[in-house]
């Protein structure tokens, strides 16, 4: 379909006219629904410009709706590559470099906004879902693997929590790669290890 | 010293002014520094009524500053009872169960309270420092324990915010004692196990 007449140039205001629609969008229809067209519908311009200036939906809805410096999909797209084996470690010490490099405060920010309002939270976790559980889910063997993505989820978050959050001195007392080296086989354990809790047979 | 005359009586009136009284006095001091005597004082009230209608300053804090229906020491002291080796899949059934049973909001809000307010998260920190890392720290040897510890909150506040806040489908669709049964091995290498973050020898 050709470019309607009258539509935004590709400038910096057509980067703006995007985020004020996506938030519309995304509040409307959540995650999932939100498509590129329609957002881009909303900003009256063409639809490549989401890809031009954002380089995709779920980076456009990272800045849009949660602030976010670091996207679970920047931490996962980093750390797919590579063998199995070590793919536990390589996603934390991605996950705890991007948001070191971002900054403690954009964390608060992402913690907060999703403790605060719902619509964000269900935005994060259909973002989570989408970019997160099904693309690593897909590198691992078993009907299990959302369950074993998810796992590594929590201790990446509760790492982020403790340590840009909270605060806790005995985090702070050390590198992002001497915490990556600590919780690394934790999520390899969750990506590949034995998970334990199916009931022993009798 | 004598009680003075004009004292409260011990009626639930008490309750509520301890309540007030707690709320300024651990604003001004810190949870550290702030006194069970100062707050009773505050309040004026006899300082034993703290421990009759809390049980003690933690759980004046918790309840008075944080809105918390579980205390970290309700966990750790319903845990600790037991030989080293079970006690990380003990601290995940009780921290799972006592946060189903409070209900996921009560853990919305107080991830809420610590990520819009800095004293909140100050205080939270503090709190797990006195009532957590040391306690739970001093039944493991080496001169890590607290770091080991603080691996412990993070796994599992982690969990929370997974399972409560963010409400993730495949955390869901497990029971607590299946959850518990999962992250039990990761909380106990983190206690007792190799920790791995040492450069290896040349």
């Amino acid at each position: 379909m050709a470019a309607r007449r009258g539509r935004r140039a590709a400038g910096a205001d057509t980067r703006d006219a995007l985020l004020v629609a996506a938030r519309e969008v995304f509040a409307e229809s959540g995650y999932g629904a939100a498509t590129v067209r329609a957002i881009a519908a909303r900003a009256d311009v063409d639809p490549a410009m989401v890809n031009h200036w954002f380089g995709g939906k779920q980076y456009l809805f990272a800045e849009a709706v949660l602030a976010m410096d670091v996207t679970p999909s920047d931490v996962v797209g980093a750390s797919i590559e590579g063998p199995l084996e070590g793919l536990g470690e390589r996603l934390a010490l991605h996950f705890l470099a991007s948001w070191d490099s971002a900054g403690g405060e954009s964390m608060v920010a992402l913690i907060r906004s999703v403790s605060t309002r719902p619509e964000a939270a269900q935005a994060l976790r259909e973002l989570i879902v989408h970019d997160v559980i099904t693309a690593l889910g897909e590198r691992l063997p078993g009907a299990d693997a959302r369950l074993r993505v998810t796992l590594c989820g929590t201790a990446l978050i509760g790492l982020a929590l403790g340590r840009y959050v909270l605060a806790l001195p005995p985090l702070l007392e050390h590198r992002s790669e001497q915490l990556a080296a600590m919780i690394g086989p934790t999520l390899q354990r969750y990506l590949t290890g034995c998970l334990e809790f199916t009931d022993p047979p009798s």
